[in-house]
């Protein structure tokens, strides 16, 4: 053997020891021909559109993996996009609610009723800088109190008071519809120029963020409008290719408004029509010969991590409580909120081991499901939750954006079988990353943690589905391929909430339809 | 003990168990009591300065660690700063030569001789948007020929003929020699506007990068002037608490011009030059009583890597020459420029496994000491040079920057004593990291990887010395301490190509330097 040979052995053998270590070291080693040849067809792909897509005009500051907001356009006219969109994506286990869908749908949604009606803070002058709506279904006396209401735009319109949302749109004088549509959806989302450079840092960004969720609360928290969304969350996961759901919903003290304006719909009754709404997707689909495509859907019950231990003893006593009378429905407990601005999970310690206490004594197998680590700090409080989460056995962890930079954690994460919910597009717009090559997530895959790749927020990022994730994932790296996102896939399914039964069941189906999916990719009728 | 308190302890172990694995683990058991104080006393005037400084306006966009262009100016106006100034930094091990010092120290060396001519390719038809000048020192011929030569700003200019530098600087008619001066210094550094919007891409940032060498090359290779320089970069090294320097210098196959414009300076005058000029500030500090404050300097003989194997061969072969002229210059060898766009060292392997068997027959010990992972690619061939670098046992690792991806390759570091020579500040700026909360660096300091921060080419970025990266690094990371850069100081001395006997007298030089800081520090009169 020659010096060079001798050298490149030993290179080959280096580069297989590193990869051994991978996520999908089992995967890429089990794969069958046909699994072999998608790789290739689908690597082949992503180099190709990598030069003529990406890399087409080089006065562009484009490449594969960059800013999503900018990107999304291009994103979507690429065949890449059309491989990994059929791809079947196992369960959407990081999402909040409040989140989900569309923020057309929404509003679609919301200009059905004519309880629903608009208000706003200060008189508009002009088109160029409009205020943040808000919005409420009102009972019938007040409807009738507003129903002839000068309109927002109105010299006559006083700051604070109720516009039936038809009116106000029909006669949105800066624009008409078209203007007035635009203005209440980008109130609900980011925008690139938000994301990119009026607010480009972490903490900033957040403070638009915030704001997109009282505009949508406004019109979520109405019964019939709810029901839509919830129906809307699953069939349209469905479509992306995503067969469960785990739902983190934050369960305010007031949570809804009934049909007539009346507000005393409680948590039970939010989980009654969850619950229902679940039944009605599952018989469509079964009407429909797609049963396949849908197992299920689940509730994370989260509270906000800026109230007192009091008011979280409340909280964890009310999860409590719905957990007895929906067992199926309820699978974990976590705090949301921005951890950087917000109190550290050590500051809740006594009233969480309380409630593993308090649960485990009730016969309630509530886990923790917590957010950690979302944050570039090191070291500090934020990043020091993925301590205090990891010690109080969360199941998961939500973002684990700082987890790269722990080696022990990682290491106990793999022991104990605990996944991350990576959320790749979310940690970019919340600019935690400036784009995907510079995102931790291979330090994550290449430790051998297990992943699940998530939306977070989908209806504020536009990164709608799986399907976005797992395209930023996959152009931005050239070594995860089309085995990796299978492997990510199937750990959504295997971290997820499901029981024994349903779990497996569940991964059963998705081998089929993953077995499916590469027929149809070496057949060449989809790359 | 309550379960509250069993946790407590739980936790505070898991932390310590964390924090043990770190790469100044050892010097913070170690600390005596008063450099326990100076933490205290740092971390105060950190955390303080963070509130009253950084987040003083919430409207701004700024925050430590943020994009250091902007940052500079409010860098240079802390407390810490001052603080971390002072600080015995050890080695300076990754500078490039051609970038070492401050733009306006070179253009004022170059306007002391009437040789030094300039010129440009464009007619200038607005003082907005100027042509990239060019340098070069003519011999006295071509000197009389241009005497009376049109100026760069006359109607009469030809593009393309020389002017002599003085007469385009005094006669320059778009703002007179200030804007002149604005002009030339920023063709040869990358301004905020350039790095973060213009060429807000790693591949975009080196073509502008790239063009900055072209301009100073031009005033660098003349004789006086480079004398001058090197001069420069030592003095300038020292002020900034730095006693020892390594410099990668590209020895291009016609490397200078002699002062009578003869371009006949080959690569043996050079080191005997930069010989010569080490001895100088040697005697000049020994003058002073400060001999302690400099140990040296050493070359890492550079080429770049776009060249052929053929050219490869007469580098190589060049630098084994030179090794056996000035074995205590020539430390190591290396390959430089962009690695996402240039060949992998695997396509120079042949060549490379030729000169280590072949200067070790001629007795010569010339370590590899590779750029490598200078990149965002993930698995791909750049990413890859880090596999290569560590098979040819490079002695340590310029860059490194996706190195925090590899877990396997972070273990053979430490096991083999490959020092990393991380660059914060190029890292940012070339835009392989947006922050320095965004920079990979804990990654490798949490798994206890050696490190040395490095300027990489301060003349560009304007982080001369090494105390920007070092404020850097310690403002954005709440568990990085004053003993943290202890370590790196330490390190950078540890992992140098000083002799046995060398090393040790220099680091116990820099151990009294360190001592003698603290002292300064707790006696309140630093911080």
């Amino acid at each position: 053997m020659t010096a060079l040979d001798e050298y490149k052995a030993q290179r080959a053998e280096l580069i297989a020891s590193e990869r051994a270590l991978r996520f999908d070291a089992q995967t890429i080693a089990n794969a069958t021909d046909k699994e072999k040849r998608a790789v290739e067809i689908v690597s082949a792909l992503r180099a190709k559109e990598a030069q003529e897509i990406w890399n087409a005009d080089a006065e562009k500051l484009m490449y594969p993996g960059m800013e999503f907001l900018t990107a999304k356009k291009t994103i979507l006219g690429t065949k890449l996009y059309q491989v990994v969109k059929k791809l079947p994506k196992g369960g959407l286990l990081h999402g909040h609610m409040d989140a989900m869908c569309d923020a057309k749908f929404l509003l679609q949604s919301a200009l059905e009723y004519p309880q629903m009606h608009i208000r706003i803070d200060t008189v508009i002058t002009s088109g160029l800088t409009l205020p943040l709506p808000q919005f409420k279904p009102l009972t019938a006396d007040l409807c009738a109190q507003y129903a002839n209401a000068p309109s927002l735009t109105s010299p006559e319109y006083v700051p604070g008071s109720w516009v039936p949302l038809t009116k106000a749109r029909n006669e949105f004088a800066h624009g008409g519809s078209e203007a007035f549509d635009n203005w209440v959806v980008g109130s609900m989302m980011i925008n690139p120029k938000e994301a990119y450079v009026d607010y480009n840092t972490s903490v900033k960004i957040w403070e638009k963020f915030a704001t997109t969720f009282r505009v949508a609360g406004g019109m979520i928290r109405y019964e019939p409008v709810m029901k839509q969304y919830m129906r809307q969350v699953m069939l349209s996961s469905i479509e992306d290719g995503i067969s469960y759901v785990e739902l983190r919903i934050n369960f305010f003290y007031k949570l809804g408004i009934r049909e007539d304006g009346a507000e005393t719909l409680g948590h039970q009754d939010y989980l009654r029509l969850l619950r229902e709404v679940i039944q009605e997707v599952k018989g469509k689909m079964k009407a429909e010969n797609r049963e396949d495509e849908f197992i299920g859907a689940k509730v994370i019950y989260t509270t906000l991590r800026f109230i007192d231990n009091q008011e979280l003893l409340w909280y964890l006593e009310d999860c409590m409580t719905l957990k007895k009378e929906f067992p199926d429905l309820i699978a974990g407990f976590d705090l949301v909120a921005q951890e950087d601005t917000n109190k550290p999970l050590i500051y809740y310690i006594e009233s969480l081991l309380w409630f593993q206490e308090e649960s485990k004594k009730r016969g309630l197998d509530i886990p923790f499901i917590f957010h950690a680590g979302e944050t570039l700090d090191d070291g500090g409080a934020a990043d020091s939750n993925l301590y205090d989460a990891l010690l109080l056995g969360t199941k998961r962890i939500g973002h684990g954006f700082s987890l790269a930079k722990h080696p022990l954690l990682m290491k106990m994460c793999k022991e104990r079988g605990v996944a991350i919910e990576v959320c790749p597009i979310s940690n970019e717009i919340l600019r935690l990353t400036s784009s995907m090559p510079m995102h931790p997530l291979p330090v994550l895959l290449n430790n051998g943690v297990s992943v699940a790749l998530c939306p977070d927020d989908p209806s504020v990022f536009g990164n709608m589905g799986l399907s976005f994730d797992f395209f930023q994932v996959i152009v931005a790296s050239e070594v995860t391929n089309i085995l990796s996102l299978k492997q990510l896939a199937r750990q959504s399914l295997e971290h997820s909430s499901l029981d024994v039964e349903d779990k497996k069941r569940a991964v059963e189906i998705w081998e089929k339809r993953w077995n499916a999916y590469i027929e149809e990719i070496v057949s060449s009728k989809t790359a």
